[in-house]
């Protein structure tokens, strides 16, 4: 029986590692499945989302944040949200829109002077070369308050906000264009271009929505707002955009709602907007030559200015053949082109089709001027069947597509029917559809409407969360759900959700495209890539005044900040120029001073300035709001702000006992006698290091490099304190003496660190049996008493196969029945030392072998504990 | 061979349904295995973890935000966020300070007239009775602008922030008295108490520590700041507290670090903070009887008023024996009282020990005036180890500590050596050692600082990421770590990354425990709890005009607001109270005026207000800014806002094409007949959910209330059509046919779901086989031609066994081979209906048994389908 176990649970577990595999996993599998209600299936699918510590993703997805006004990046198949990135909204955490220099990328996004603190996101966009990511901008608009705004992926932080200048809302962006020449940004809710009171029952004649192309610099990621335009369309309400490639390169994909024009409301006795909208069978899909009309725009004739911005009429665009519109079932949502270019799918929500658009088609109509008629608006309209590949019944209320690269397959989502359906757009034909739950409306693919998608997998970002979690208030959570399309069938894997914002949409990219960096250049302001203004080296610390302008020139590094007094006048303008010395991965410091409402965020490198007026009097703790090290709490300081105004009293001094010059010798003698000792031994792990060649392992190297950066800083603390001493002043020698034990604290903390990833590395290969050795000598408590390389609560047991004659078979034993060797002199004696008893564990034979091989492996590698 | 393995699945998988499984699900698992690089214990600990879509958490784990100035809602073990909730952060999605209701609990937090619009939350606390926790309220702190937030646990929303009227900075709250008496609030940085200036050099006579007693309401579930007070502490700085329980009830902990009383820096010649404030090697705990010191404030002779706020000085509390210091380890972290009151565990970061307090021991030496001397400022210092149970080796920065429901077992976390490790304090003996990634600081267990701790989890709250997740920038998300401690040993399960802020701590409680609701009363005023003076219900909407001040009575309802129009002159005051009008569970509405920075969130049935002065000309689109329906894009409407010293021009009228009469009459008679028939079909629904009983299931009934909410609204939008149409106005006649077009399709939406829903709660229980089969007729690709019910691009299946004579037989032959039967007549009769061929789709003859048992499952629940 057994042996067939053995086979069987090797085939079901599939590595090396199980070749003979007890039955302790099976079993513990069959218990966690009982306790927890699963069944085999969602054990395949735990196991298809489940990333052990420290293992990575595949995929990164960067959502829209919705309401949150921010980005939400996430990695798949885990599931797990890596960063909420600021962008339309302040984020303190970020220091973003807290600190002076992300204020400024912020307020770029001011509309007509006011401030806005906040955005709808809506859609991200990734850059593009030859229709495929290049993992390096990401763009998004705002629909609330129409803007774009560009985050740079090498440090996911936002450097560019560009307000729309004529639009007074917006939907359709971003999108790059395929070799992100121009970012497309369609508008929403019809509106006047100028910034005018114009009466709604003027809306036909003064109304209008339009396509801006924003010039983009895909070299330096910055949107270039003189060199952009935009396209004046009538005023439907225009909604997704897309852009052509391959075949249909140059054009542009703009759909459309409320081509009735209907303006509503019942407080005029008339139905709401929503029965007049969707009044027609069909909408408008706007067909324009983006590639023409930016040639266009450069001449002036052909351009009307409306604030400071180039708008090319309706008129222009259509005399130049740049401009048509083809019947799309009735209020569609997404315009999608394939990742050959030849085919757009537009699917209506209130048609239960999809329609499958042949550019070819349309080409052909447009070269031969074969017309169905013209708009109000003179804009020559497409025939709508002459223009199909073909229609196909999906379900109710179809949205978006993503496609596969299997040529012909592609995702459609169903929002009313809560289903994704997979299908193919070439043969007409419903492959397979899955519930999701509830209401989904846009899908993602991973690199689903690239030139190049990725198949693998879908999510469904669903608009109601209902009951699928717990429940956390009248204010759900949304829910994005993964689905696996890698089989023939799809395969819901599990829920998401999002706790902050109503994601709009989602673009996903191969995580093996990025390649974001660590650190600054050291004093970089990150938001324009450049060396700050206020970079400041360690030694070059200062406070400068003039007259009420008082600027700080600070440093922050583990674990103080460089001054650790500032005192002002009230009224005084302060700056603080503060720079993060740290070379240190993730060594991020934050500060703050109290009641000031401010609060930077400083990546390693990074320098950053905080600017206010100290207009309240009183004394105001300053400190790093980071946890960056065991004497965090310790890093603060206080700004003193004095009303030049005021006469102050000064406190009748405590008395307090003070140490005698013995007493402070003996405490000088004990600090360093600390220090030495703890220098020894940090002089071990070096030597182990050395001798262990840890150059040779990059990973280790970095951490010996932060350990070193923070041991190289004693002789100058030594030096302080040798001065002291000299001069008499034991107090202050003992100070510096402390400053040099937190500076080897902090050594050792890394130090340690380096050790323990070393051993590992070059330790020799685990063999299967002593893997699960190890595995069984935690699991079974041993290690509750013995600790490898150490005398702790039981004894080391690092050689202890040597110490016995027939050792493995003592050993052996000895965990099987030590109850029958607590005479055995040897065990006495070591019962009496540790005054412990070796308790029987109850170890199978199985696992006792197993914890053998272990032991061995551990003498192999003696040297290294 | 298959034997066997039948059997050995049935152990491995557990669960009745696997009784006779077939090989797939162990291939497929052994595959995924392989392609993801999974060992078995990753399976077991990915099904530690896994939730299946819409299966809840056990747990609910409330954790600070940090400089997000949030808190974060978790579940456990599933480790997937489900809010951040806005506290002292304006959050636009939750309308969080975007909407004068929620910016008048902001406001609150206002700090000598400024306003602060972040905060650096660290200590979430749940209110207790007899110390355990009862699920109401959730405070915390702000440690850089001293604040205590209240959150409503039945909304999850802040409803209260009071600042701390003495100190400059907090860190050792929100802590809960064992009844909610009282919530504690420790300074951190001494300062002075009033808002003067004072030199440092007057560091020791002018600046002071304290604790804060919040007088707390617990059936209201707010603070009352006139009945609480602040006890003096000495310019220590103050860390961590704690209250006490059972034999210490009555009695509060707060710890210290900086006993030196040193205060750098650099900048005057000194080693900075860190090296001076460790210098000691022990610091203070404070124990102080906050029972007697509340009593003592009753009367205005024990207190001095500073900033309108009782202090109980120190010599007052020394002198009522209600004031004592005992030294413990140095720069400690956490003070933690056991589940019994009789035991405080304090480590200090900067020693290797956890010292355990016996207050038994401290009582007695207090009764006794036992003490071991005075500090500088006339407080009692009592032995420390005359007050210890006694002291344990630990390891390198040990932090905090979690109890476990073992009586004597906790967890503590140890910062340098990145580990948790469990022990035994009242044995003083190390149990288990657990490392994490990396730098833990707090630990949360499940109720695990409570009265009841409930054992299960440990989470741990690390401070570095580093090399765990997909590299995101040079600013990490933090890591929150979940540890299994069911076993013998602890074991690391999964790792979770913190995309926002840096959680400082986190407390857990059984999810059973929180009732939150899912709606309001109609017309709620969420953050008062009252109804809100705004309330507006359907057909109240108005527009009302005072002079310069407009004031909107709004209401949302899928799928319009209600006024669609609002003309304002420029420079008017404009109020808009808005009402959601839903019930239905998860219906948020969402409101917003492009450019003029305002955002609601409405939950179902919540009035809130916005308010602001309309001092931009132009035309403003408004919207619902949640996808709430398929026609949420059409909820919209324009704020035009006129210039009443400017004189406007009147558009010159576009001519558009208008419709004949008999046209009209044609659209008409269209409209209502597809009115018509998808009336038809939510009838059948209708019949088949009453045929059904749907009101014996509570979701269903739930789902069909919601359906006929829009469904009633019917009539009314009739009776106007008809109205119309009488009047010959056919135009109008058909747009409120649109109308109920649009509440059709609302009512059928949510009718299916219901009508799904149904079906599955209904139907006869599957057999194991049938719910196999069920499977392989998706997965082997059946359901991409054949719908179960309805006829689609293959016949309906439904009866298909009664359709042939000896039907298990016939239809099992055509699944195994097809093409041996293209030629049978009826066979041949299908394929030129259907035009497709039954393709092979090489079933093994298991799954196709499986499939005929899952189509007499379906003959069974005929009627359902």
């Amino acid at each position: 029986m057994k042996k067939s176990q053995s086979k069987f649970s090797s085939m079901l577990l599939g590595t090396a590692l199980v070749a003979s595999v007890a039955s302790g996993a099976t079993n513990e599998l069959s218990k966690v499945m009982k306790e927890r209600g699963l069944s085999e299936i969602d054990v395949i699918r735990a196991a298809k989302t489940y990333n052990p510590t420290g293992v990575k993703d595949e995929y990164v997805v960067f959502s829209s944040g919705g309401q949150s006004g921010q980005v939400i990046v996430y990695g798949v198949p885990s599931m797990r949200i890596l960063k909420y990135i600021g962008v339309f909204t302040p984020e303190p955490w970020q220091g973003y829109g807290f600190d002076k220099d992300s204020l400024e990328v912020l307020r770029q996004g001011n509309i007509r002077g006011r401030e806005i603190n906040w955005g709808d996101t809506h859609h991200p966009a990734l850059s593009e070369i030859d229709g495929k990511y290049d993992g390096k901008w990401l763009a998004i608009n705002d629909k609330a308050n129409p803007r774009i705004a560009i985050i740079d992926l090498a440090d996911f932080e936002t450097k560019q906000i560009v307000p729309n200048p004529v639009f007074k809302s917006d939907h359709g962006g971003a999108f790059f264009t395929p070799n992100s020449e121009y970012i497309i940004e369609a508008s929403q809710y019809a509106a006047p271009f100028d910034n005018n009171y114009h009466p709604i029952e003027e809306y036909k004649e003064t109304y209008r929505g339009g396509v801006t192309m924003w010039k983009f610099d895909n070299k330096i990621g910055r949107i270039m707002p003189d060199d952009s335009f935009t396209i004046e369309f009538p005023p439907y309400h225009q909604d997704l955009s897309d852009a052509g490639k391959g075949i249909s390169y140059g054009w542009g994909f703009t759909n459309s709602f409320n081509t009735e024009m209907y303006t509503g409301g019942i407080e005029v006795g008339m139905p709401p907007n929503e029965a007049g909208m969707s009044r027609n069978d069909t909408d408008f899909l706007h067909v324009y030559n983006w590639e023409k009309l930016a040639k266009l725009a450069e001449n002036p004739k052909n351009v009307k200015i409306i604030n400071n911005h180039k708008v090319v009429p309706m008129d222009i665009a259509v005399k130049n053949n740049a401009l048509f519109l083809i019947p799309e079932p009735k209020s569609p949502h997404g315009v999608d082109v394939d990742p050959t270019g030849q085919y757009l799918i537009v699917c209506g929500k209130l048609d239960t089709h999809a329609s499958v658009y042949d550019f070819k088609k349309i080409k052909k109509l447009i070269d031969n001027k074969e017309y169905a008629g013209k708009d109000p608006y003179g804009i020559p309209i497409l025939d709508m069947k002459k223009s199909l590949h073909g229609q196909l019944e999906l379900g109710l209320g179809p949205l978006h597509n993503q496609y596969s690269p299997v040529d012909g397959e592609v995702y459609t989502s169903l929002y009313v029917d809560s289903q994704v359906v997979k299908w193919n757009f070439k043969d007409l034909k419903v492959i397979d559809k899955e519930n999701v739950h509830y209401n989904i409306g846009h899908l993602a693919g991973m690199e689903g409407k690239s030139a190049d998608p990725q198949g693998d997998y879908i999510i469904a970002l669903n608009k109601l969360a209902i009951d699928r979690f717990q429940n956390v208030g009248p204010l759900h959570p949304q829910n994005h759900q993964l689905i696996d399309i890698k089989g023939k069938t799809m395969d819901l894997l599990v829920d998401m959700p999002l706790p902050l914002g109503e994601p709009h949409q989602a673009v996903a990219i191969r995580a093996s495209k990025l390649h974001p960096h660590v650190r600054y250049k050291m004093g970089t302001n990150s938001k324009t890539g450049k060396i700050h203004k206020g970079k400041t080296l360690a030694g070059e610390e200062r406070i400068e005044r003039d007259g009420k302008n008082v600027t700080v020139y600070a440093t922050l590094v583990r674990s103080h900040i460089n001054p650790e007094r500032i005192t002002v006048n009230k009224g005084d303008k302060v700056t603080i120029h503060m720079t993060n010395l740290e070379r240190a991965q993730d060594e991020t410091h934050g500060f703050t001073i109290d009641n000031y409402d401010i609060h930077g965020s400083l990546e390693p490198g990074e320098t950053t300035t905080l600017e206010f007026t100290a207009d309240v009097e009183g004394v105001f703790p300053y400190y790093c709001t980071e946890f960056c090290s065991a004497l965090h709490l310790e890093m603060m300081g206080y700004m003193m702000v004095k009303d030049p105004d005021k006469k102050y009293v000064s406190a009748q001094k405590l008395k307090m006992k003070t140490m005698s010059p013995e007493e402070l010798k003996a405490e000088y003698d004990k600090t360093v006698a600390v220090n030495n000792a703890t220098d020894a031994v940090i002089q071990s792990v070096v030597k182990f290091l050395k001798d262990n060649k840890f150059q040779d392992h990059k990973v280790v190297a970095n951490l010996v490099t932060d350990a070193l950066d923070q041991y190289n800083k004693i002789p100058e603390q030594k030096k302080k304190a040798d001065e002291a001493l000299k001069a008499g002043d034991t107090e202050k020698a003992i100070l510096f003496e402390n400053m040099i034990w937190q500076l080897m604290v902090k050594t050792a903390d890394v130090g340690i660190r380096a050790k323990d990833t070393l051993v590992r590395k070059i330790s020799t290969k685990q063999s299967a049996a002593a893997a699960r050795g190890e595995v069984a000598f935690a699991e079974g408590g041993c290690n509750g008493c013995h600790v490898i390389g150490k005398v702790s609560s039981g004894p080391d047991l690092t050689g202890v196969l040597q110490r016995h004659e027939n050792g493995e078979q003592w050993v052996s034993n000895f965990i099987l029945d030590p109850e029958s060797m607590y005479d055995d002199p040897y065990v006495k004696g070591m019962i009496d030392y540790f005054n412990l008893k070796m308790p029987n564990q109850h170890m199978s034979e199985e696992e006792t072998k197993d914890i053998i091989e272990y032991l061995k492996w551990i003498e192999e590698n003696a040297n290294l504990f």
